[in-house]
């Protein structure tokens, strides 16, 4: 996906030729009507799953059944809260506003200021998004980038970064050590704390830093927040939080979901905010474009924000899963890397992951490689806390071999 | 917004001078961040309701209260049926499938077969969208056009047809006879039967020429079949019955909307669906661009496409309503073009709709003046069969003078 391995440094450059090498890898094929289109279904990444299909009826086997962690869906049910607000909203026979409804983007700012402590976000300065990865997958485009731009995300990362850049025609550069890009200025840069696939939490020191980088470009700072509520043993930080951000969101952009949070990727909900002028062009285009979050979707939004009870009962369920996997992989010769927030763990035994991934799958656990998210990261495994107790017990009773 | 008009053709190409002429007037702002962006809310046509606020404020004041025809937001119940679905589907922590659950694939499917008459639409075929209007203004960009394209639509016309042009770069033009086009040879064409706003149905011969025309050039034809539910004095035919697709949805797109058929707007609920190649292209790009439809609405969608009882309820309500308006509106000096079709009644006194907005103004109605949907309709007015009986009922007094 990237050429940080290859290159032997710390960069990876993304050119249109390696797109192509994975299309031509490919089995997508793009309809021979209108010819002379651009193809976009082809140049983009293929999706990786098919690859493990084998480790997963290896896992199937298992006569215990399947301890499915690879796919981070949450299986945890969604709040009370929340489905009664849907109820509540069924009654909507006419069209939403897509910059969201007033008390929206009131409770979005609410949270954004009380629970992350962020500075100078005002209601029109959030906007809700159909679940995060569509506004990750546009935001390139949205923006007005294009053969001219440079996008910059995590060596070892979400692969939507990357899906955005290339919709939008963009280069894209894997980095995690912004000096190390010299000249170049990038007009996006992506951070993403905790990480997906890592836990990697960034400090405000560290943030800060990336920050005042990309500001002194002219470079737009994007920062998916997604997991922000999971901080195991360091405490994640908002960009838009003034220790970051030096109480401006000026050039910034927080991104917030749902999904996690409050158990509802069902619902596509999420949010942005910050920077209000960039905000604002978003909303025009949004509005043009119809990216409509539901009216009643809107409405379990307002409930939810305004709530910290039911994420408290998810943190609980997560860190309990959490405190039995952890050293049952450390005992089955696992090493945790990172793994300080999210709801992973980001674990390897210094040897192929997907080595590693079959040697899971014959105890009948279904785990992600970490080639999915990157070449770096190619001897790591990444393991979901998104199962049942009951799953996640079982999974810690084979590692431990009991 | 195109020079149709100005050129004294049927032909309005649609260059990028004009779109930057609209955004030169207009009072949005691209942030400064990340100099050199392409800025692509500027060269979005404005939203033209802010023109209409005096009219507003001038049916405002009736003593009787404003009779609001300007919008087409369905304001009647969102049935029964869909609510119990949305109540049902409420718990859905995990992520819902881009390509819609099997179930609502077969059921568009289905619903396509046999209330439409189409042929060779298989499952596979189709595709849930959030609401069509998202799919109107990025299909241009998921198909991969950009600046080498052309796109048509329709002389008078709903603007997103435009938005998704200039969203993805490519030229438009506005044409409603297909063979003024000549030697030019569009990527996409768009067809509008009912059409919004004027109502016109176009027979199966007249849309298989236009098919005809098109696939001798390999250019997509999509259809806008959103309000077909509603012929009133002419019975809608999709694109993909056989007399108009020869028993082929190859190069053809038919796009559906539940909004006006089940008062289902603030739920984001419609479907694409022919073409099997074009739509499996749209399905690879939305995964990745994580255009999903929640799980909830994906539920009752099912429901709504298995039934066509609260379908007929909603006709029974436009019928009555059109029953209302539709000689008032005679008695008052109005002539009604086309509106054979669809939930508008397309009407004109031969002046300048902006004269004819603010007479209606007068006696507390709010309309759509024609200029909304291109300078061709500049002396007709849109009204809405989308207000309440007592809200019609009294707009029809007021025109009669009674």
């Amino acid at each position: 996906m990237n050429s940080a391995a290859s290159s032997g440094s710390h960069l990876g450059l993304v050119g249109s030729s390696e797109a192509e090498s994975t299309a031509a890898s490919a089995s997508r094929v793009v309809s021979d009507q209108a010819p002379g289109r651009r193809g976009l279904a082809a140049e983009l990444p293929d999706f990786p799953w098919d690859t493990i299909a084998t480790a997963r009826a290896t896992a199937q086997a298992h006569p215990d059944g399947i301890v499915d962690l690879a796919i981070g869906t949450p299986v945890d049910p969604t709040p009370r809260l929340a489905r009664d607000a849907l109820v509540r909203a069924a009654n909507s026979p006419g069209y939403p506003l897509t910059a969201g409804l007033a008390e929206l983007r009131t409770g979005i700012a609410r949270y954004l200021t009380e629970r992350w402590g962020a500075a100078g976000v005002d209601p029109d300065a959030t906007l809700p998004v159909i679940g995060t990865k569509e506004l990750v997958a546009w935001l390139p485009t949205l923006l007005g980038l294009g053969p001219d731009h440079l996008v910059v995300y995590p060596t070892t990362a979400y692969p939507t970064y990357l899906v955005g850049a290339t919709i939008a025609g963009c280069g894209a550069i894997t980095c995690d050590d912004l000096d190390e890009l010299g000249e170049l200025r990038p007009a996006l840069v992506w951070i993403n704390s905790p990480s997906n696939p890592t836990g990697q939490v960034l400090g405000a020191d560290e943030l800060a830093r990336r920050v005042e980088w990309a500001r002194a470009r002219g470079a737009v700072v994007a920062s998916d927040e997604c997991y922000g509520e999971y901080g195991w043993e360091a405490e994640p930080v908002s960009i838009l939080h003034p220790s970051v951000s030096r109480g401006s969101p000026v050039g910034l952009l927080a991104v917030h979901s749902l999904s996690k949070r409050s158990n509802l990727a069902g619902y596509r909900a999420g949010f942005v905010a910050g920077d209000r002028a960039l905000v604002g062009e978003l909303l025009a285009i949004r509005k043009h474009a119809g990216m409509i979050v539901p009216a009643p979707v809107q409405r379990v939004m307002i409930e939810l924000l305004a709530d910290s009870e039911h994420v408290e009962v998810q943190r609980r369920r997560y860190a309990a899963r959490r405190r039995l996997l952890r050293p049952a992989l450390e005992s089955a010769g696992f090493r945790i890397e990172h793994s300080e927030g999210g709801i992973y763990l980001w674990a390897t035994r210094d040897e192929d992951g997907r080595r590693t991934l079959d040697l899971l799958a014959g105890l009948g656990i279904l785990v992600a490689p970490g080639d999915f998210y990157g070449p770096a990261a190619s001897t790591y495994v990444r393991l979901s806390l998104t199962a049942t107790d009951e799953r996640i017990t079982a999974a810690a009773a084979r590692l431990s071999g009991r």
